[in-house]
C-alpha cells in the first residue's frame, strides 16, 4: 500500500503519527500547498516523503499519485476541496478515503425545511464510475463521521433486532488556558468548518418521510436541545442538531427509522456561532476592508489560535458516540450508548497531538490497515458502515484506544 | 462666521443638513478624505463648498484652515484624529469644536481599577495655550458629551442645592429591518466607536476619592447593570457603565459626589460585544489572512451596514438624558431626570437623517450660533458645562426640537 496524504494540518499530522506506529503500508507521501508544513509531518518516519499539493486541482492530485505509484489517497483536508482530490484519485486508478463528505447547498426557497444538495451527493452521483472500475471511494471514516457509523452497523448485527433512532452525540469537557493560566476560547477543531457545520440547516432523516426527499428534512439551526450525560466523568453538556454526515451515510445501509446528529456544542459556544450569524462574520464571500479584499469567516478563523497548536495548554476528554434506540435482539426495548473517549492529557504525552484531531485521525489509519489486509473489501462510493464492524473495533482496541458501551 | 466641517460621514452630513437652515456663518468648507462625500454634503447649500482633507496630519487642517479664512473648525470624524484636527486648528488660529475627546489608554497594571491616559487629557495638557492665545477649544458638544453636559449645568444652577450624581443615562427603542421586513442588527452609530467605547474600562468620578487620580477610577465593562425606564415610550432598557466624556467632563466645572455615565445597550448587544472581545475580533491591531492584512475590528465594521444609510429602514426613538440626584433647591431630596428624545420617523421626513446622528449634530449647531452671537464666549479648553444652559437650550427648543424633563 502507497498512500498519498493530503493535508498535514492538525489531524493530517496525527495521521502521519499514529501509522508511523504501523508496518502495513509501505510508503506515505505527505502533500500539503505548504511544503514546510508537509516536510514537518513527513520528518516522523523513513517511510514518508514530502511533497507540495494544490488540493484544489484535480490534476496536481492525478500527477503526484502517478509519480509516486499512489494506491490509496487519503484526503486530510477541508472538505471544500473534496471533490478535485476525489476526481484525482480517481483519475490516477487510486482508492481514495476522507472524514467529511462533498459539501451541501441549501434548499433555494424553503432552507429550514426541505434539503436542497446534500453532503455527499456529488460524490455518491459518481458511486457508478467508481463500483465499475472496481475502485474504492470509503467516505466519512474519521471518528464523526467514521467510528459513529461503524457503531450503527455493529448495533445493528449484534445488539438490535428493530432500530428507532441512530442518534450520534458528541461532547467534551474541553478546556484552553492561556500562558497565565486564563481560561480563553479556542476551538478544538478548524473553526471554518464548525462554523459551516453548525450554521448550515441541520438535517435530519425519517424513514416515514421516504416517499420525500428520501426522508431527509431539515431543521433550522441549533433546533431540538438536549443536555445529553456523557460517560467517563466529562457529565452533561447542551447538544443541538448540527449537519453531519452520519445522517445522510447511516440510512443508506443500516434500516433505522430515524437518525440525528447532535453536538454538544454547550451554551458558550452556541451564543458564539449565533452572534457570527447575526453580524454576519461567518460568510466565506469577500469584502472590501480599507483597500484589501478578505472573506469574514477567514478573519474569525485566523484571530483564533491554530487547532493544532493547542495541545499542550488544553486539559480535558472528548467523547464521539452513537446513542441507539429500539428493540433489541431479545424482543425487549433497548437503549444504547457505543462510544469513544480520549483524554486529551494521554493524546499529547503518546503522540504529541491534541485529542480532538488524534481521535479524529485514529479511524482511517485503522481503515487503512484492514484494507491493507484484505479484512475489508468493497468497490464504489461506500461509508463505513458498509463493512464488518467488528475487525474495526477489535483493532482499534488493540492500537490502545478501547471504545465502550453502556445501557441507558 | 466661516466654519471648517471636517468630516461628511453620518455626523458631518446631518450637521450640514440643519446648519443649512440657519444664517448665522457665512460659510461652510465641508472637507472629508473622500471628496464625492464631501461634495454630497456640500450640495444641500450654495453657502457650501466641498474640499479634500487628510485628517490624520495637522498641516493639511492648517492649510485648508488658511485658504478659506477660517474662524471655527468643526471636527466630525472618529476621535483617533482629534489631535491633529485639534492642532491643525491651533496652528491656523481658529477656534475648534468636537463631539468625543482624545482618546484613552488603559492603565498597564491595573486596567480595570484605575485609570490611565484618560479621555480629553491630551487635550487639557494644551489647556494654558488655546487659553492665553484667547481662543476656544469647546470639547464635547455633541448630544453625549454635549446636551448631556448642558443639562448638568442646568441642574446645578436651576434645580439642586447639592448634587449627588450626575448620571447620564442613554437608550432607545431603535429597530431596523431588512428589504424583507425582517428585523437586522444594525448599529445605528460607527461600530468602530461602539466598540471603542463599550470594551474600554468604563470610567467612573467620585468626589471622596480626590485624592486618588483625581476622583476618577475604572471597572470592568458592562459592570453594574441597571434597567432605566426611558421617557416618551421607550420603556425600560439595560443600561450598563461605560467610558464616556461626561464622566470626565462635568466635574471639573460642576460640583457633584458621583458622575456616571450607563449606556442601555440592552441584552443581545451586551452579548454581542462580549463575543467580539473573547474571539478577539475588537482588535484592532492588523492580522494576516490569506495573503492580506487587515484589523479584524475594521472586518466587524465593514460587514455591518453603514449607519449613515439605515435611516429608512429604521424605526423607534431615541433618548439622551441625564439623571440628577441629591437636594433641590428647596433643601428637600430630589431626583430628576432631564432628557432629549428624537423620533427618526421625524428626523427622517423633515431632515432625511437617521435620528442618532442628527441628536448628535444638531447640538454642535446650537452651540456656533450662539458662539456667532457672541452669546456664549470663553478662551482654553472648556466643556459645555462651563456655559450658561439656559440660551443653549431654548434655542434647541427654537430649532424645533425640545427637551423635557420628568421628576423620578
Amino acid at each position: 500500500m502507497r498512500i498519498l496524504l493530503v493535508g498535514a494540518g492538525g489531524v493530517g499530522s496525527a495521521f502521519a503519527a499514529i501509522a508511523a506506529r504501523r508496518d502495513f503500508f509501505e510508503t506515505i507521501v505527505v502533500a500539503d500547498y505548504d511544503q514546510a508544513k508537509a516536510e514537518t509531518a513527513a520528518a516522523t518516519d523513513a517511510r514518508f516523503v514530502a511533497a507540495r499539493i494544490d488540493a484544489s486541482d484535480a490534476a496536481s492530485v492525478t500527477a503526484l499519485c502517478r509519480e509516486h505509484r499512489i494506491t490509496h489517497v487519503m484526503n486530510a483536508v477541508d472538505p471544500v476541496f473534496n471533490m478535485p482530490i476525489f476526481d484525482g484519485a480517481f483519475e490516477a486508478g487510486a482508492d481514495y478515503l476522507d472524514m467529511a463528505m462533498s459539501l451541501s447547498y441549501r434548499h433555494p426557497e424553503a432552507p429550514f425545511e426541505k434539503v436542497g444538495v446534500k453532503l455527499g451527493d456529488a460524490q455518491f452521483e459518481k458511486a457508478g464510475e467508481w463500483e465499475s472500475s472496481g475502485r474504492l471511494a470509503l467516505v466519512g471514516i474519521g471518528v464523526e463521521p467514521g467510528l459513529s457509523d461503524v457503531f450503527a452497523r455493529y448495533a445493528a448485527d449484534h445488539l438490535f433486532s428493530e432500530i428507532d433512532e441512530l442518534g450520534t452525540r458528541d461532547g467534551a469537557n474541553l478546556t484552553v488556558t492561556d500562558d497565565d493560566g486564563n481560561e480563553i476560547f479556542a476551538p478544538s477543531f478548524s473553526m471554518w468548518t464548525t462554523i459551516e457545520e453548525c450554521l448550515n440547516p441541520p438535517v435530519i432523516y425519517e424513514k416515514a418521510r421516504a416517499d420525500v426527499d428520501g426522508g431527509w428534512f431539515t431543521t433550522a439551526p441549533f433546533s431540538e436541545p438536549e443536555v445529553f450525560d456523557f460517560p467517563e466523568g466529562i457529565g452533561p453538556v447542551e447538544c443541538v442538531n448540527v449537519e453531519h454526515e452520519e445522517v445522510l451515510l447511516m440510512p443508506r445501509w443500516v434500516d433505522c427509522k430515524r437518525a440525528t446528529f447532535k453536538y454538544g456544542l454547550g451554551d458558550e459556544f452556541i451564543t458564539i456561532l449565533k452572534v457570527l450569524n447575526t453580524l454576519g462574520l461567518d460568510r466565506t464571500e469577500k469584502v472590501r476592508v480599507k483597500g484589501v479584499e478578505v472573506s469574514p469567516r477567514d478573519v474569525v478563523a485566523a484571530v483564533l489560535p491554530d487547532p493544532a497548536t493547542v495541545g499542550p495548554r488544553m486539559r480535558g476528554k472528548t467523547c464521539a458516540g452513537l446513542w441507539v434506540t429500539g428493540t433489541g435482539k431479545d424482543g425487549s426495548p433497548r437503549s444504547t450508548y457505543l462510544y469513544h473517549v480520549v483524554d486529551n492529557e494521554w493524546t499529547m504525552r503518546e503522540y504529541g497531538h491534541q485529542c480532538v484531531v488524534w481521535q479524529t485521525a485514529i479511524n482511517p489509519v485503522v481503515a487503512l490497515e484492514l484494507l491493507a489486509r484484505g479484512t475489508w473489501q468493497g468497490a464504489g462510493v461506500l461509508g463505513p458502515e458498509a463493512f464488518d464492524a467488528v475487525p474495526f473495533l477489535d483493532l482499534l482496541t488493540e492500537y490502545g484506544s478501547p471504545w465502550g458501551q453502556v445501557e441507558r
